[in-house]
């Protein structure tokens, strides 16, 4: 990772505007009259506007084919709203404290009209707009939207690969400092300083799972003292010129015992064959398959307790997902997670886990650290 | 501010059982057949459930009238759920990834029910259940659960002012750094560094609003090198022991102009007005009153540009707010921001804010430093 790489290039206003447009002809395709987008990863893709906090205060972009892109904003975040690059492609309209957003709103959208919303939109704010707008239905954005933002640019893979490399940088510094002794939010603490040294302006999660306590997948870091033997998972992750980085990582502190390696060598494999099903056109559930299969035959189906991955990009944990069920297919410019993982309730968890972007003929590591069981002091 | 001061007595299962009682007798006497909480202020009040992350995973704890509260996880969060003291006093199901999240929540409602939904839920979630349990209603919480939430117990008041206190140390300590000739984030990172030398957990905003910027409520901090004569708007808080700190001072980079003593004269007097409001039984929008009146006079009425208040507890923002129009009554208990402030566009800013909390027959302020228009260096 060279820290002397320049700042990506900004987007640009057209670059905003062309997303308005694609977005509001899928939602076209799809029979829809529009979009109502919230404050979050869709609302930063639109427009590039990142309010300093999402509150109850109605802050939403109205995309439909009878107007034109109007942003909704609170009158006192109307000069972040008008700060934002992508804002100068879209009218401004505000409201002031006391007054009525959802009347507000409902002056943008028609009634009986059909409408996308963001996933994440507060339920509140859903109500209020389904209790304005009469005969209006809604729809969660799931299957169209974030499938949009799924497909990366040149420009967002350039700064995918930039947090991944940043990441990388961050575990090889990780495995020279002391483990054995010290709490896992100690080691949780040098992850997060290392990920901003190497160019995060967000650090994310920094999970440190060490013996028992790696077993749960969900566990972050806690007051437990790393002990020799320990296999640790590593999982690690933030935002770096505005898009996600996550990379995990097993390492054993001294030498591994035999059922350490055995279960290392399934993951590794089976991350390895999750990576090599990566290829446009196949559905995003192939990868799940390949990775689980490699991990049931091992005898450790029933110990590979969630989904093989999730997209990234503006945030570090969205659509597409690599799970059974999932139908889509992969398309060049998507980029999720591989991260197969076995855990042993009690004992101990091993997972692995890159980021892969889809090429033109297959997949590739955005994470290129080594995937050995490496020992730490 | 004393760091010495214990951790509080921590919430016991009973607590949250006796919450989980009343946000349903609250609900019933609402015309509502129960709740459905998901993650978020709320749910850690009812239960003490943080999740790592809110994510499109459906969490969600069911409280209604024909069953025991139950909560609904994902399988791979169930250790975490079950590791938080509330969750004893509910049954847990969870769901895999792969099953249908509202076909497992909607085993746990009422086909034509009416139901209060968290404000912050996420619209997928709510559009889920609204197509999964046929002729169910929901309703927005805001007038119910946060209400609850919004009168402090005992346990919770020490939190808030321990909270206070150490925002009032970290003031203290601001004060005598360096403010001419460094950035605003500069000075935003002692801050956040103070709050947390002091005992915050977490730092949720620090703004540092220099001349210019000090005009727009919501700038946080930026590159602008602070000047001489420069009147300085901080605001800052985060969370201690899970409650919130929230406290807002201008200071003024070396001697400051009569326009700014001015300014300055009048939101400290519209600060105390709206502080000397405070009383139980009073409707919220008094405190706004009292303040917005002193300012008006004063001939800025057009300059103070958002509410004078908001509740705080388990977040930094919350009902109740203190506006025109809401006239729901102070109740002994709540605690809630006071925070006037005149904007002058491309010159500067003055905001006074205080955490105050009603008592048997007042108001009485959880932040204690002095609000003189303080000289910093």
């Amino acid at each position: 990772m060279s820290q002397t790489s320049g700042f990506p290039a900004p987007f640009t206003r057209e670059d905003y505007a062309t997303r308005m447009r694609r977005a509001l002809d899928d939602a076209a395709a799809a029979g829809l009259d529009g979009l109502v987008v919230t404050p979050g990863p869709d609302l930063v893709w639109l427009t590039g506007y990142r309010p300093t906090a999402i509150t109850e205060r109605l802050t939403a972009l109205v995309l439909a084919a009878d107007r034109d892109p109007t942003l909704l904003v609170p009158v006192l975040e109307r000069p972040d709203a008008e700060a934002a690059e992508g804002a100068a492609a879209a009218a401004l309209v505000d409201w002031a404290d006391g007054a009525d957003p959802y009347a507000a709103a409902s002056a943008l959208l028609r009634p009986g009209g059909r409408y996308a919303v963001s996933d994440s939109a507060w339920a509140m704010h859903l109500l209020g707009l389904q209790a304005a707008v009469p005969g209006a239905r809604f729809h969660p954005t799931t299957e169209r939207l974030p499938m949009l933002r799924a497909v990366k640019d040149a420009n967002e893979l350039a700064r995918l690969t930039a947090a991944a490399r940043a990441a990388d940088a961050a575990y090889e510094e990780i495995v020279t400092v002391r483990f054995e002794g010290r709490k896992e939010t100690e080691v949780a603490a040098d992850l997060a300083d290392l990920l901003r040294r190497f160019g995060h302006e967000q650090v994310d999660f920094t999970v440190v799972g060490s013996g028992p306590n790696g077993a749960n997948p969900h566990h972050e870091a806690g007051d437990r003292v790393i002990e020799a033997g320990d296999c640790v998972v590593l999982d690690f992750g933030g935002l770096m010129f505005g898009y996600g980085s996550d990379t995990s990582r097993t390492v054993c502190v001294g030498e591994p015992s035999a059922e350490v390696r055995q279960v290392h060598d399934v993951v590794r494999a089976a991350q390895e064959a999750g990576v090599a099903a990566v290829r446009p056109g196949a559905a995003c559930q192939e990868v799940d398959r390949a990775a689980r299969r490699l991990i049931a035959d091992a005898g450790y189906g029933e110990r590979f307790i969630h989904r093989t991955g999730h997209g990234i990009g503006l945030t570090t944990h969205e659509p597409p997902y690599m799970i059974e069920g999932e139908e889509r297919q992969m398309v060049p410019g998507m980029c999720f997670s591989v991260e197969p993982g076995v855990y042993l309730p009690g004992r101990l968890g091993v997972r692995i886990e890159d980021i892969v972007t889809v090429t033109e003929d297959g997949g590739r590591r955005l994470n290129t650290t080594d995937r050995e069981l490496r020992a730490v002091g």
